[in-house]
């Protein structure tokens, strides 16, 4: 397996954008990604493009747009780790040796998608989700399990605040204001314990990453970021009915990324996640090993995931302040962890940081009725 | 790269059945494709799932209901092309050797997508398709083109004959019953010179193979299929402008798949194809290299593309007669070979069948605004 490192890596503009298509969003993320690393359009040879929404060839209309024609193109779906998925299918090309350099994308277009609206719906074969068990109704029975183990609504509150000073240090995040918990706690109530300023927004965006074999990549910078591991691995749902808040998949998969990395969870610099919900976050420490079970909730009062602290989560603002284009998402953590790993990071940019971990997951881990899947990424300078 | 082998196939009812969800049409393809290779469940490692409209995690929700978990799932999607797609995706994975066995899903429930609806819609930002260049629209303005170069309506009539005529020999298909020239001729008009007889119908159904490493697949059958050549590319439009019954991405992936396995295509034995619209048969003959360019109205005159003849096309019934769920039709027009090869395909049965060709085109081939891409598998016995 070849030595696989990511070389560019761009954005679009996040927000509500319902009069920008899919494909301009994507062509935004892809040609900020070919000026980030100064490659030529026609050096790509293959790539994979994340859309859970409205998915229509996406990755040929978009590269379309920036002239990249007459390759292999691959559409990607895996919920909220249709990202992932995608920078996954790349990175497996390059590593096996199929292809020299290739372009990860995710986008998506909520505010204009006729399905997804302004709520994700349930499925339709989803009994729970039509009975009122939505995302925000399952986060909040989560929440309220977590307040059986001596998590309030304050702490909840607190990671939304953190994320979105965060948020305020990154440009392109989709919310760039400070909020006080008393703020979080005082906005709409959504789904007791779950207030509007504790869910992620409704969010259309793209982002684009270019991958490419070590070797190749020393042609394009001095100072490749390399992948040192790529897992995904769908639950396995007999775990999952044991326990509302566990996410087995989530902790078998950080297994498998940090043994394929060869690192511990301590030498991780900075963790990029899916904090789709306030409270979901704290739940996820857990998952990433970052703490021991149970202890996700000290982790957050000690301050060690604020930027500054000893292991900042979600310093690009996550999903709560940058924003959740679904299938973005998953390729958009990977670009923040390469740009604090190059110390391109700005205001919000993690000290000394050497090794990043970008995860995520994707459909109702708690849910019977649908399929989960984690997706985590290890990158390292 | 490894030699892979394709050990089990497997089809769901197709036709209408708006009482039946994705995942038990995917459940009851992969039921099948099990039940075809006696293989554990368990020993399944990777699985691919293509679905255009609807998506949200099917693999996972297919899987689940036969009892496979906690594996990596990958859902796809590349408009008709996605079931190839998903076949490919398996087959790299075998290839490269990072899993040993893994299955690949199609599935489409066209009839209850509250998308896709009667009618394959135009994408929102497709201008031509919201002014009536839908894919009836478009197809009836490649049949003028090809009546202008001597095709007749009674031609394009005599595909849907034959294609109809096999479906009548396919317990599987969704229609079975043999229509006259004249009959086609009579049916509804959709878009002059398409008839309604000539329209592919609007199908529900899935379709599922396993694969395997030529090695692994010795421990399941003494006769194992093998996949000599698997292509896929997305198209370069600044060819399709040219020409609006050309396809130069069908042609080039033609080549890669014939380059690929080693053969020429006077030694394929049986071709399943895109015939979405019955005079698209016709060209696809060319893009496929069965005869020389031009020569496909020739070719079909002959009746060496009917059951019995040189080198049938379609003998499943094709998407005209057995049904077209769109992302299933690229791993059941895979299936439908490895029955001829395997000598098990019934009335339909090529006789001596060595090697065949499964071939999809997804997207407008010939639509500006639209991804393009061809998928070609060639499998030998």
């Amino acid at each position: 397996m070849r030595a696989v490192a990511v070389i560019g890596v761009g954005q679009s503009e996040f927000g509500k954008f319902p009069w920008r298509s899919a494909a301009s969003l994507g062509a935004e993320a892809v040609k900020a990604a070919i000026t980030d690393c100064g490659i030529s359009p026609r050096a790509i040879q293959v790539a994979y493009c994340a859309r859970a929404y409205d998915a229509n060839c996406t990755a040929q209309g978009i590269l379309k747009e920036v002239g990249i024609r007459g390759i292999e193109m691959i559409n990607v779906e895996n919920a909220c780790a249709g990202g992932a998925t995608s920078f996954r299918g790349v990175w497996k090309e390059i590593a096996d040796g199929r292809y020299d350099v290739g372009i990860a994308m995710g986008v998506e277009s909520m505010t204009t998608s006729p399905v997804a609206g302004k709520l994700i719906p349930p499925e339709k074969s989803d009994l729970d989700g039509h009975l009122g068990l939505t995302m925000p109704g399952m986060f909040a029975m989560v929440a309220r399990r977590q307040m059986e183990f001596g998590a309030t609504a304050e702490d909840f509150a607190q990671v939304s605040v953190k994320n979105h000073h965060n948020g305020c240090l990154n440009p392109q995040a989709q919310y760039k204001k400070e909020f006080t918990v008393e703020e979080i706690l005082g906005s709409r109530m959504i789904c007791d314990p779950i207030t509007l300023l504790m869910c992620c927004p409704n969010t259309d965006g793209a982002a684009a990453a270019i991958l490419c074999s070590l070797e190749v990549a020393r042609r394009y910078t001095s100072h490749p970021i390399r992948v040192l591991a790529s897992a995904l691995c769908s639950a396995d749902y007999k775990f999952a009915q044991e326990d509302i808040c566990a996410s087995p998949v989530g902790v078998k998969v950080a297994k498998m990324a940090y043994e394929m990395a060869g690192v511990d969870p301590q030498d991780i610099d900075l963790v990029e996640m899916h904090d789709a919900f306030a409270n979901e976050e704290i739940l996820r420490y857990e998952d990433l090993l970052l703490c021991k079970p149970g202890e996700g909730l000290d982790l957050l009062r000690s301050g060690a995931t604020a930027i500054g602290g000893r292991i900042p989560v979600n310093p690009s603002g996550g999903l709560l302040a940058l924003g959740h284009p679904l299938s973005a998402s998953g390729v958009r953590t990977v670009c923040e962890v390469v740009l604090h790993l190059r110390g391109q990071a700005g205001a919000r940019q993690t000290p000394k940081a050497k090794v990043g971990l970008a995860q995520m997951l994707g459909g109702l881990v708690t849910n019977l009725e649908h399929g989960a899947v984690a997706g985590i990424h290890i990158l390292a300078r």
